[in-house]
């Protein structure tokens, strides 16, 4: 039996993969509840440090499962407690990456589209393989992009987003990176290499300190100027009173490497 | 008898033409005025998908007009009244074209200037003339465009904002783009039939999905994260129960161009 | 005795120069005190309209003193006062950078890193010398530079942000001007008249406009985009009441200069 998502462990980084390559690697309900078992998995995981989220086959993801959405017109209600439930699963998946302790770095390829965009849009990082292209082409057939919107529009300029969303049309790699939604692009035979090393580099810092990075990045951004110094001042108190911080601070003026325990 | 401002329907497209070239399109009273009665007759219009605002003669806009404004301080309040009530009225004209429910292409060439910069990051798009030059230059005459600055400081990043607002200078097409502030720039006599385009491009979307796109971008755009899924999530279930949705994603799951019935 | 933070004044323009070269002008207690003084001076002072930041040696602020917070370690709590002290005052530093009636260019150098690098974030403007290399890279130590990020993260867009602070790696001139973190790149023996040549061109304005519309611009920039409206608006209506503001408009609309008497 083949799983939907492949996950691999190798010296703190975990690899996800999204593997159902016949359909596009859409967000259907089984991808979206394998999704979210891992996010559950990684929240409570102290042994993993980085993750990353890649696809099998053709394209990164191409966003919803279209047949299976279809399908649940069938019901009583025409689908409206199942479509309710499903964007809300949906929405939890992604807000779930950027509340996952560890970073998460996206390297799509192929396409990546719709929901497939927001997956990018709602990972801490992207690195994508030259040639990808990025779309939320829902209006395309009239199921205007609404949700991957929320994070595409705040990852890129509003005129650029509102152009993405409406006509409906691709950018690639290039444009992504200079608009701000993917961090570079490199060839697709260096993807996985690439994106390794960015997971290396990150993996080698005392994770304690990625992690209350990453949750205070997203506390803070939502917050006045003045709210968010003093939560980032008493974060930075927290990080100071650690030991291996100590010890960090303390090799860097000695020039020694630090001798961290955690 | 000349208007001031110029409406033209073909297709289902609306083109506004700022019409006072021999005071650069100023936003004088009547030009306001004129803008807010097509802004009111578009909000109730079904017929209309998209908007195209542009003007006549050396300038698209060259923002607010200066001679009347002096006129209001012979007033006993010395002007007061009269200045609260046009910043107001200029600021619904503003918000007007964000809150339309069609989206509104900004077809800048030769300058836009303070209100006339505003204009063009008030709209949802826009495509402008090689060569125009963008402004927030009220500075230069003792008269700081605190109200243009709104627009403007959430289309392009803070420093580049401050430096245009605090130096008063211009900014060409090239960094206008790389900005934000456009989404691109063609030469001038490609003007009109680059901005159809891409104007016939938006119309040729199912335009209830393209309406409750552009409100719900502006809606999310200021909630924190959370919020904003919430709301997109409620409105793309309403959006999959539409009747031409569901005929949509048949259409693209059958191969087949949709039958829209709107 | 040398200071450590050296003021001069010339032509309404003031020059605060950070002067501990010896260590990389780091901000020590000292340094903050010596900034806060000039803050809280410069507040008051009616005949400064810039102020330029700079520094001496082979960087422009190298961030905190690592070795004078290591000593605080030795306090009876470990150093926790001392910490929520230092990250309060720092905070008062950079967000009264911001809150100055004047406008502040950074001309960084060198090496702008963590608190350094927040130092350029925070102020409203930046001209850097060619090669000047930006860095929050606290995560390196096992402190992550949460503070910094705030000023930081609203400066350029989320993933670069996410990625600098998590890699702790470096950026060039080039890099920091695409990201919206500096104005722009000059060479290093044009600094200082490039800087002086901006702050002259902001000295020649309005003084009253200048500092009214600093004022507003991060004022309205944490609002949603109604309240922003009625706020510059309101501050649009007094800043057309003042005489040299009536006075400008008249002298631009007979196409003379301005007889300015502030």
């Amino acid at each position: 039996m083949t799983e939907i998502l492949v996950r691999e462990d190798a010296g703190g980084i975990a690899t996800l993969t999204l593997n159902a390559p016949e359909r596009l690697n859409a967000l259907s309900d089984a991808m979206l509840a394998a999704l979210q078992a891992q996010i559950d998995a990684l929240s409570e995981d102290r042994n993993t440090r980085v993750v990353i989220l890649r696809g099998t086959g053709k394209a990164f993801c191409a966003g919803h499962d279209l047949k299976e959405m279809q399908a649940a017109r069938q019901a009583e209600d025409g689908g409206r407690a199942y479509f309710a439930d499903l964007f809300a699963r949906c929405a939890r998946v992604m807000t779930g990456l950027m509340r996952l302790p560890q970073p998460v770095i996206a390297a799509p390829h192929g396409i990546a589209t719709a929901a497939g965009c927001q997956l990018v849009a709602s990972c801490d990082l992207a690195i994508a393989a030259e040639g990808t292209r990025f779309g939320v082409n829902g209006v395309n057939i009239g199921l205007f992009c609404s949700t991957p919107m929320v994070a595409l529009s705040r990852n890129i300029p509003r005129k650029q987003a509102f152009e993405m969303l409406t006509t409906g049309g691709f950018i690639g790699t290039d444009r992504a990176e200079a608009l701000g939604l993917i961090n570079r692009a490199v060839p697709h035979d260096a993807l996985e290499a690439e994106t390794r090393a960015l997971a290396e580099t990150l993996a080698s810092k005392l994770d304690a300190a990625v992690r209350i990075g990453k949750r205070t990045f997203y506390e803070q951004i939502e917050m006045g100027v003045d709210a968010a110094y003093a939560h980032a001042g008493a974060v930075m108190v927290e990080n100071m009173l650690w030991r291996d911080t100590n010890e960090g601070i303390s090799a860097f003026i000695e020039k020694r490497p630090p001798d961290w325990q955690e």
